[in-house]
């Protein structure tokens, strides 16, 4: 049991921050670098925004497990997606071969790479290199920092109701609403009822060549998915 | 005027993540290695964990400014420290010469840079490299996973009052309480009053040689600074 356990491979779950290849940590970059087999998954069979920020850390004969996550609210298509990838991912790793799994971001803070973790660390070895998430990122593209002393930051996803959503970012001190894609009129209108609209920031694909930030008031009309909005209370009289 | 602005030196606020040098990212660690002034806080004049995590990375002829920042919970002494911290950072600044200001973790989340930013940043350039932070840090390092899809993540700090934290904790979907250290017994009856002490991981110098990892109820009776404690939920149906 312990020998077979020695013989597999162990999967690394690897963080890669929120877009510039130069946010990617050391230990990222020599793990990818030194990987026979990668996975990835993608959207809807497109590009996969991971692969693409690791593109020339890549071993040009890497071998490259590709997970295509439809892009539906239905969850059995994904379940099977990441049943696929599993079983993928696992037979490499039986044959005694490490496999690096690329995560935009870092992988437990509303990665995908979640789902390979519940599926794959009760049979072999899973190591998480945890990378620097969009949040702190977009905070530093946009110079405003989040929380200092005594401070509470709430992280919510756009996607949630709205009465939710205004109950959630009511009283806190900062807050950071992740995934606004089409849900960028519902939570411009609560932080407007709110009062907040002053104090909120639109950044779109932070640390990117194609980096927009803005005050929210003057944010596009339509937002993709790689965008947040920050909500900050800004200069601290304890300073 | 534009002339002036082009002559200074650039301040360069640069997250080092959670103390794993490994983890600093490729841009810290070229910011870092080419510094000719590096900056950095010491907490009461001892050393200080961010210069320790970038030691290997510091030219040995760079000129380093130190910030003593006093423990106290009056706010004027560490102010003063401040104060005389940026004045020597705006010296350099002035003369053309960049600094960099080595942070642990990541610069604007609970990081002190927030305090040089707040006095620097109306009169130079300055630059926010992110880090990886401590908590997605810790989670990798636990093997628990933060969250998923529509839940919200919670960050608070444990100096807050007994009924704040309770309040605040009641109902997320996942918490890390951060700065634990003395506060620890507090944390720890309110998590059991709760019920979620179950959920509870207690974690210390993660990253580091002396890291330890273990569920709240076999934490040690003392807590150092460095040390947090995450509650999630665990698996999740949807997988
Ligand atoms: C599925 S989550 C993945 C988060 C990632 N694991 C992390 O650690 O940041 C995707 C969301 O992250 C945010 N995001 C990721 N990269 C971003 C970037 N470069 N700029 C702005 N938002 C980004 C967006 O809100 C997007 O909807
Ligand atoms: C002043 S805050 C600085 C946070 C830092 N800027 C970051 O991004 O993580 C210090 C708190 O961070 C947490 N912390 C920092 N490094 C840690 C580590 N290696 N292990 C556990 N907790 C850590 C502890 O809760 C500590 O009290």
């Amino acid at each position: 049991m312990e020998l077979d356990q020695k013989m597999n491979g162990t999967l690394f779950g690897v963080g890669l921050g929120p877009g510039d290849p130069d946010l990617i940590t050391l230990k990222a970059a020599r793990l990818i670098e030194n990987a026979t087999t990668i996975a990835y998954p993608t959207l809807a069979g497109g590009d996969s925004f991971a692969r693409a920020i690791a593109a020339d850390l890549i071993k040009p004969d890497a071998r490259e497990i590709r997970m295509d996550v439809p892009m539906t609210t239905a969850r059995e298509p994904a379940q099977a997606a990441y049943d696929k990838g599993a079983a993928d991912i696992a037979a490499i790793l039986k044959s005694g071969e490490d496999v690096v799994c690329l995560c935009e971001g870092d992988p437990f803070f509303y990665g995908s790479f979640m789902y390979l973790h519940a599926r794959l660390a009760p049979k072999f070895t899973v190591k998480v290199i945890p990378g620097v998430t969009s949040v702190t990122a977009c905070a530093a593209e946009a110079g405003q920092p989040l929380v200092a002393r005594n401070e509470r930051l709430t992280i919510l996803p756009g996607p949630m109701d709205e009465a939710t959503l205004r109950e959630r970012i009511a009283g806190a001190e900062a807050v950071a609403i992740m995934k606004v894609g089409r849900h960028l009129p519902k939570i411009k209108a609560v932080i407007d009822d709110l009062g907040l609209t002053d104090h909120a920031t639109y950044v779109e694909r932070a640390t990117l060549p194609e980096q927009i930030i803005t005050p929210l008031r003057d944010a596009p009309e339509k937002a993709p998915y790689f965008s947040m909005i920050l909500l900050t209370k800004g200069a601290d009289p304890w300073l």
